[in-house]
């Protein structure tokens, strides 16, 4: 009785120990979005911690109540991703640690077996209702598009409406909420992807295939600055990946620059681009470097 | 009496003249959204047209049904604004005739004279209710937050659900469906704009304050192709205004690059520098040359 007593308790010791060894990656709850999804694809034996809204998540890893913290950063159909770039940009000092692409695929879902041409009523967020607008005229032409607060929360919605009510949501949803996927990939436009990142507090070491982040602003304006700065970039042979410019919020005409290009900040050659940036902008982010995921088909 | 019949015709036929001579603008109905405020900014004695969708409105200036499609291009409250990127670059031959920017601001609308702590639910659109956020909880903390279908239809479920409920919408909107505005501005975050482009058959002309959209892409990739790309505006001393990479729908990690600079297709230099350019891409489209709008203040 003892010795069970004692090796119970040991197994006990060895399950916490590894609950709590873990990595407690946070995201935007509840489970089913999209941003679980990701989670789960990111890291499957991770924790994964739900939060109400991206700005909770953020800080929860920057308290280190969670060890990570992955937010929609492009391109999301859950709402608008300013919310991640704002405060990647001016709000926090967590760095971008590794990146996820996850393809978006919507389903129509219902609760029972209900016929088609019974369905009086689908519920989606508004984004993903338009994404499947072809679909519904085609398919449900006699049903009516609401709108639902998220595309879990229109599962709920479906069920509380009744048999004949319909939802589109995704396949995690209806796996987490128990509803049944009627038809797959219903959105009109192929190819819809979203790009996440997972914050932390220190980037990523070096794999041989990364990227590295960063966002800088000039104080004089003028033909050129841009282009020189970018020159310090494509004279070392740096390749830059993607680039976007935004407006900045406190003065008008501003904009502040962000640039994704090939290698670490380790790397050499990187390392003297990353200085030689900073002297020309007037303020200067390294947004982390981390490895490049690849981009699963959609 | 044959007198006043022949001056009533001939009153009749100058206000058909008149009106016929209006500007007919298509824009993102119904009456009431963000789109028409632009509209109706822009072209005050113009005859203002709503469609249900972004392409209708561009195939209604397509097919000459209406002289100019204003659509949202960039940051819209109301629903993702890639489709008019898409239909921009993809396709339709409709040039940039003109840029409006608009400032977004949100109101609490109700349908009577309900004080606050009765008021049980607020409808919205998601984007809107997230923009709202901070304020819901400090002014509204015991009313439910329910998604509409966009920021119009939520005074229209506001009205349906009873005295009770509250919307969030513009003031525009408060405007055309009679319901009354108890606060305005009450978005968390101000500074919100939406840029609008007005379509036409074809761009505008010179007038001295212009600037110039293109997109393109190349088929060989590298460090350096986007750089000396830039140096064909850089080195005639053109100012660059935006930037953006978008992923290509067609082939993975390849991007299509589109840029605003200062200047008319038709200045000496710009013109030197748009041959170039096309020159270097693998593929190009000038999207138009426009009078620069002036970012009203928030």
């Amino acid at each position: 009785m003892n010795a069970m007593r004692g090796s119970a308790r040991k197994f006990a010791e060895w399950v916490w120990g590894m609950r709590s060894a873990r990595t407690r990656v946070g995201y935007l709850g509840p489970p089913g979005t999209f941003s679980e999804q990701a989670a789960r694809s990111y890291d499957p034996l991770g924790r994964h911690v739900p939060f109400g809204d991206i700005e909770s998540v953020v800080r929860a890893a920057e308290k280190e109540k969670i060890d990570e913290a992955l937010v929609p950063l492009e391109n999301s159909t859950e709402g608008p991703v300013t919310v991640t770039t704002d405060l990647l940009l001016h709000r926090t000092d967590l760095q971008i640690r590794r990146e996820v692409i996850l393809p978006i695929h919507l389903c129509l879902l219902t609760e029972g077996g209900v016929d088609f041409d019974e369905i009086r009523v689908v519920y989606s967020h508004p984004q993903a209702l338009a994404q499947c607008r072809d679909y519904l005229a085609r398919r449900l032409p006699k049903a009516e598009a609401v709108a639902s607060l998220s595309t879990v929360r229109a599962v709920d919605d479906m069920r509380i409406d009744g048999p004949s009510a319909a939802a589109i949501s995704s396949m995690r949803a209806a796996e987490v909420r128990h509803a049944f996927v009627r038809e797959g990939q219903i959105e009109d436009i192929p190819g819809n992807r979203t790009r996440f990142v997972v914050l932390a507090q220190r980037d990523h070491e070096p794999t041989g295939r990364d990227k590295t982040s960063i966002c800088f602003d000039f104080a004089a304006d003028g033909p050129g600055t841009l282009y020189q700065t970018l020159g310090e970039l494509a004279n070392r042979g740096i390749n830059m990946l993607k680039i976007e410019s935004r407006p900045e919020k406190t003065s008008l005409g501003r904009y502040i620059f962000l640039i994704d290009f090939e290698g670490h900040r380790t790397d050499r050659f990187v390392a003297e681009a990353l200085d030689r940036i900073r002297e020309r902008a007037s303020s200067f982010k390294l947004l982390g470097s981390y490895p490049k995921a690849s981009d699963p088909a959609p």
